[in-house]
């Protein structure tokens, strides 16, 4: 099924207020559970429901799948998305006419039982939705390499050589990456200050944020295999919010030559929703223009994603402070490069592993993915709506990242993706 | 069970060989299966044989400590581990006091059933050990640091500044690490010669091996939580051989600034066997003088190891040469520290994470862990028994590497990780 014209001039019978994210054309997947049941669940979001698929399998809806008993009872996607695209196609096709407004009739399953099976949002709880094998963090936005390059380098010659041939990336920890809603401890670490003999050992004092997306893997390879660019999005299951946490001054004096570590794995956050690829289609872009790049990371066609994104502080006793405002199509490498380099030398991939993109940033100030770029290494504070100023993040602010595509009145989004701060333990 | 000088005087009845690294005082833990069937088994190694758990459960032999049924036929050792110590260590101990020479009775079920029980090793194949959800390398030998800093920066400055305060380690890839005996696939990738205009694509023309080994954590932890020294070891449950596979040229071009990406997880390398920490005991060592260090990096006792670390290069056809000598005992931070500083930003460890130690180094040219070092980049190759010349590995090469504790004539030993290289895709 194409997210054709077509498929968006569809309406559903539920009740989808204006600006939902959850539009019958989005239908993201999500592991929920219920206030008295600790059995974790597969779920589809819709305006301000969530579809129970568990219900829907008891009711016979999915008889035609042959799928095993208690399917949709599950911890995490992976043994759905391993059903393959075109299982997993059809049932959300299934889900999406079901919810066509001319469907809205006693002998639709869905409609008939919609009591059972749309649960409103606001009484679950939701879990990460994927168990995550690998975590891949890339650094493909060109004006977020150019920033930190600009800070802590030449800013005459920013961009490392390798960077405009190949996209970086590195390893992150798995273990470490929690659902939105999960609080963040404020972590202890080594610090050296430049002026300093020493190191001292203290709470970060340079908490920050990275506005990132990741995608998800949809489909197992094997050592020595590799995926080209035109094959790329099939093996691509969805894509997430992503907020990279990151402690800068724990960073700076740990990350030479092997990369970040402690100041990026005391956590990382997603959104409990993923979309998957087939709803994102419609708002596919061209990738920027690039230099010249070796075969093997060529492509075809839109493999970019206007996806607008948006980040907010949130003092504890005051409103949401908007303070950058970003897009996934400024990514100077697409996803589909992303994954063809990943395994050009037959890395293996296993579903459920995801790859995120780095801090994403624009190229004007408000666009920029992380405190340390929106007030350029805090030289430039953010004032809140309560008159606080902000060079990095506090203790008990609340972060919180949003993303959606919209085009001719359409939207599909990504949910949020929230964290509370606490202070060092 | 302390590995004290009693142990160390028993003998089996089990005939084991001299030098043979699998001696009473070991016991170390495997995942095997037989060439007829495909289920997967947990198994300890003695003398020439694996001693079987499943058939000892289904004999009885275990029935005081309430296992599930069919508790030893696992994919993985991780449910084992998740035992506890306490319980592994009873096991363990029920196992050797059944091995002891004096039990070789007709009423020890161990000794009774021996024909189905133990089983010849050269028969069996064996498997990854663990299912490793995050894996870590630390850089923790002084020699290697100094050694790649000489020949890549700056000969007089050849430790970063961070080096001595702090035991520097990324990620890596955890779904490309594989048991000994799988083959080897030379790795594509990008480089750029220092005179060429533009990076190129071809097969690595470096590849090499670095000489490693790796704990296993044996306890979950939380997010926030984090190890002391002095509950280090509290948390791993053993040890293991680690081939952590390179390719220099892709390595120089990729690495900067986020550390080895593709350069590396084409393929890590570890030995079937688990030499579990009581087992290693005995040959605990002084850790090497270390600069002053932040308070949570102290210690206090032996924190190090004496393992006899051996590296062979067997060409097609001809035999394996010795190219190196190291020790894990030359590690200048020891694995407690290496925990310590891995979570003292709270950051969370699973049963079965790996943390590999970095390419151990001695101070003599014929201990460094890597052909990098060894040849010198290459400009001091070393001669094979067939009068071939290395500078780096060969197609159809084998790469061996083999560690054992050896105090008062007793040895304790990890078998080896061996893997045959071929030619690129």
């Amino acid at each position: 099924m194409k997210q054709n014209e077509e498929i968006f001039s569809w309406e559903s019978w539920v009740t989808i207020p204006t600006n939902s994210d959850f539009s019958l054309q989005n239908l993201p997947y999500c592991i929920f559970s219920t206030p008295n049941n600790e059995v974790k669940k597969i779920g589809v979001g819709i305006g301000e429901y969530v579809i129970d698929l568990n219900q829907m399998q008891q009711l016979n809806a999915f008889d035609t799948f042959n799928l095993s008993e208690n399917f949709f009872l599950k911890d995490y996607l992976n043994d759905f998305i391993g059903l393959g695209k075109q299982i997993t196609n059809a049932i959300r096709e299934k889900i999406m006419i079901a919810l066509k407004k001319e469907n809205g009739t006693e002998n639709n399953i869905l409609f008939h039982h919609q009591k059972s099976i749309l649960l409103p949002q606001k009484n679950l709880k939701f879990h990460l939705p994927v168990k995550i094998g690998d975590y891949t963090d890339f650094y493909s936005s060109r004006e977020h390499a150019t920033n930190v390059g600009t800070m802590f380098r030449d800013p005459n010659n920013a961009l490392l050589p390798n960077w405009l041939h190949l996209p970086v990336a590195y390893h992150g920890r798995a273990s470490s990456i929690v659902v939105s809603g999960t609080d963040i401890i404020r972590p202890y670490g080594q610090t050296k200050a430049a002026d300093a003999e020493k190191p001292s050992f203290h709470a970060t004092k340079l908490l920050d944020f990275e506005l990132e997306m990741g995608f998800i893997i949809g489909k197992n390879t094997k050592l020595g295999e590799n995926i080209t660019t035109a094959e790329a999005e099939n093996h691509i299951f969805g894509m997430v919010l992503f907020n990279d946490w990151s402690a800068r001054d724990i960073q700076a004096w740990e990350y030479v030559p092997l990369g970040p570590f402690l100041a990026k794995n005391f956590a990382s956050a997603m959104s409990p929703w993923v979309v998957v690829m087939e709803a994102l289609e419609y708002f596919k872009v061209e990738t920027p223009a690039q230099s010249e790049v070796l075969d093997y990371l060529k492509f075809e066609g839109k493999k970019s994603f206007d996806i607008q994104l948006e980040v907010f502080i949130k003092p504890q006793n005051s409103e949401e402070k908007l303070v950058c405002k970003s897009n996934h199509k400024y990514l100077y490498w697409n996803i589909s490069q992303q994954l063809a380099h990943h395994t050009i030398n037959g890395c293996n991939m296993n579903i459920g592993d995801l790859c995120a993109s780095g801090t994403i940033s624009g190229s004007t100030p408000d666009s920029f993915g992380s405190m340390l770029e929106l007030t350029w290494r805090g030289s430039k504070p953010i004032l809140m709506h309560d008159n606080t100023e902000r060079k990095f993040i506090n203790d008990f602010d609340t972060v919180i990242m949003r993303g959606f595509c919209e085009k001719n009145g359409h939207r599909v989004g990504f949910g949020e993706v929230n964290n509370f701060v606490l202070p060092a333990k």
